[in-house]
């Protein structure tokens, strides 16, 4: 950001003086800090506040512009906008509630207590009430649980001269004026325009010359992430989302779509990590969320971990005969489970890209039995080499090298494919393979090691 | 996309049939399938295009208008792009590529053979090759490689009136049309203002009163991620970008950071599976490239978890005494290697999302030691119970309990710690800490193990 970097903290103590000399009611100074706080965006004057004594807070939201406080409002974590909404002075409180974009507003209401979102609804305008509550009932995930209601819609008749006038009446209130949404009598979304091709099409134009009549858009029900491929695919930055009757209910913007896509890798990445999806702070969850989001994983695998001890005792003899055997273990199983998640979460990457599908089965084995087979020969190799180099007997060297070798191919290959069974027994893909793929590579390595060791070292 | 879903076999048998009947020369097919195709957005364009015979796809571009045409192919595979500019009429060509967005040339011209590349840079517009091959300098992952050319600037005298006029002028040209970016006779970035505020301004307001002064840039070299950062952040859907200068060179728009936010997200989830970065698709990488991605880590892994051998070798005589004792080896180490991943991939993602950071170190290790402490603890209980209900011997239950609850422990902290010695050293997180974990784990639970086994079990 170059020269514009924010510095913040000298930024608060400005904020701070003039605070205290604008509580003298100087309207001069009142002036020059709005001034000074016009030219900042929301997110940082979000900043500022959070760093603010809480009554300045409540002073610093009250000398705001209502339309810029209620986005600096939607910046802050939800308990705090609560906060602030319940101390602020009633008239405050309404004006910004009635600024609030819908989806923020949604968002708010869902995550506070429901007897605190019952304090919010009744600041709300009458008006909003029924839209809200509507909004409500849409799951967070979904297309409606992110969108927002204030968008531009004209009928197919109107010119691009109707248009403008039309938007500069109203334009203040609506979250995206890139698209102008046109839809018939019964609310239906019948087209698209631009606003770029609006401003330039002759003023009197109508509408129905310069939409597009076949419009992209997506269900209220469907998935957030249908939201963001739609939205990545074809370049928007803004989507409609209509209802069964294909009446336009509301619009979903790029922005928020980008906190789409991070907050589903987060969980992606949290689900391989072997975590249940923690979207909480991580510094300022509880104890109690880190401890349960983790513990369900950790006793599934501890569980199934035991099929380990079972399979060794049955080779308990081996192990008698030759103690040796048991110093390979760890090294054998590791290297199975490594190869399993590398070859797990490619293809679970690859299929939430949509690269992958569960038709391609047969294809995904072939080249992982593939790759399988030169990781594998590649660390047989080099763990012979180093058997014979250190003076490890020359079969069990061996046995170690070929159990290696099999080991590997086997855990790529499996770890492969159960994303892919995952998906056809409709479980998310790294919720079934992660907690899977070790305990299968345990096994299969130790039953494979054992029998090698019988095979080329002549045990019993 | 309820009704709307497109189906692309019907579509591509009747953009056949209407190309066959087009050829003809016959007008009125060719003015049937242009306003058919005009609904369509270029990203279903393209994926019709491709389907097609190639022969077929010539005629399908050279028949598009030319700004759609180009949009079109660079929704395609830069090979592929290349082939259709390469046996595309000359004319055409030109002409394509003089509409093409900047960054979508400079991605082509930066993936295809140099050779190749040159063949197109001899078709640009004389005019734009300064431009392009300035911007060919920057790396693909920095601001510079992901912005475009194409906008609207204008200057801080003009009134909205003049801005809408010039507006109406260029605007076919400009990439993204929400914003209006206000430079001086330096070109230096002095202004942003929305669109929408220009058009709802009073026609003669000059834009100096409308813009806001403090505009949110970023550096021409500043990291990808730092745009998708300050995106995400400020809501914009787009960011105009500077040189060291000050000047404003170019912006880069949403639709390009969804991009990059899916890809770093795409690396951060392979590194966290060991693999090296790899952008391929999945079925269509070659083999050698998923094979050496992926070795290197194994082959890490495999000399490291040689310690292993060296660490149980030292205890041979406890594995000879009691063999039962290997049986509960890969249990162990497993839930070490479990618990430090679910450590260490929350840690990795918080610092991706800026959560955590270097100087929290104590703050991190604290969390993780009583997490740590509640989930050994659990699985401790939980093995000790087994242990009695299915009748092993009460000591060893009792060694592989506590041994249990001190690994998972140790592993949570070492885990969570990790990542963030690896940042504080200058390496990614994720690809100093993935490999360590599995060792680190590995070796201090079979002290721990054999220690406890000595001490509770009497051994020597």
């Amino acid at each position: 950001m170059l020269e514009q970097t924010l510095d913040l903290d000298a930024l608060i103590a400005t904020v701070n003086n003039l605070l205290d000399a604008a509580g003298d009611d100087s309207s001069t100074q009142k002036t020059v800090l709005l001034e000074y706080l016009n030219e900042l965006q929301p997110f940082d004057l979000a900043n500022v506040l959070s760093r603010l004594e809480f009554s300045k807070q409540l002073a610093f939201l009250s000398i705001l512009p209502v339309d810029t406080a209620a986005e600096v409002l939607s910046h802050l974590e939800f308990e705090h906008q609560y906060r602030l909404l319940d101390h602020a002075d009633e008239q405050v409180a309404r004006a910004i509630l009635a600024q609030m974009a819908s989806d923020s507003l949604v968002d708010l209401l869902g995550a506070i207590h429901p007897l605190q979102a019952n304090e919010i609804l009744k600041r709300l305008p009458p008006e909003d009430l029924d839209h809200i509550r509507q909004m409500m009932t849409y799951p967070p995930e979904s297309a409606g649980g992110l969108m927002t209601v204030s968008y531009l819609s004209v009928r197919a008749t109107w010119t691009a001269e109707q248009v403008i006038a039309h938007f500069r009446k109203v334009g203040q209130t609506v979250e995206e004026a890139g698209y102008v949404y046109v839809i018939d009598q019964y609310g239906r979304l019948v087209g698209v325009a631009s606003m770029r091709e609006v401003i330039l099409a002759h003023p009197t134009t109508p509408i129905s010359e310069i939409m597009v009549t076949k419009a992209i858009s997506i269900p209220v029900d469907a998935d957030q992430e249908e939201a963001a491929r739609l939205l990545s695919q074809y370049d928007f930055t803004s989507l409609p989302v209509t209802d069964r009757a294909g009446r336009m209910v509301g619009i979903i913007t790029a922005d928020d779509i980008l906190d789409v896509v991070e907050e589903e890798a987060t969980e992606d990445i949290q689900r391989l990590g072997g975590t249940s999806p923690f979207d909480s702070h991580y510094l300022r969850a509880p104890l109690t969320e880190l401890y349960s989001k983790r513990i369900g994983w950790l006793l599934v695998l501890l569980i199934t971990g035991y099929l380990t001890g079972t399979i060794m005792s049955r080779f308990e003899n081996l192990l008698n005969e030759v103690i040796m055997l048991a110093f390979f273990i760890p090294l054998l199983i590791d290297a199975g489970g490594n190869a399993g998640s590398q070859a797990s979460t490619l293809v679970i990457r690859a299929m939430a890209l949509g690269e992958v599908e569960s038709r391609d089965f047969l294809r995904v084995i072939w080249r992982e039995a593939r790759v399988g087979i030169l990781l594998g020969a590649t660390l047989g190799l080099f763990a012979y080499a180093r058997a014979l180099l250190l003076g490890t007997p020359a079969d069990l060297g061996l046995t170690v090298a070929i159990s290696l070798c099999a080991i590997v191919l086997i855990s790529s290959t499996i770890g492969a494919i159960l994303p892919i069974i995952g998906q056809r027994i409709g479980l998310d893909p790294a919720v079934f393979s992660s907690p899977l793929i070790t305990t299968i590579s345990d096994a299969v390595g130790l039953l494979i090691y054992f029998e090698a060791a019988r095979l080329i070292m002549g045990l019993s």
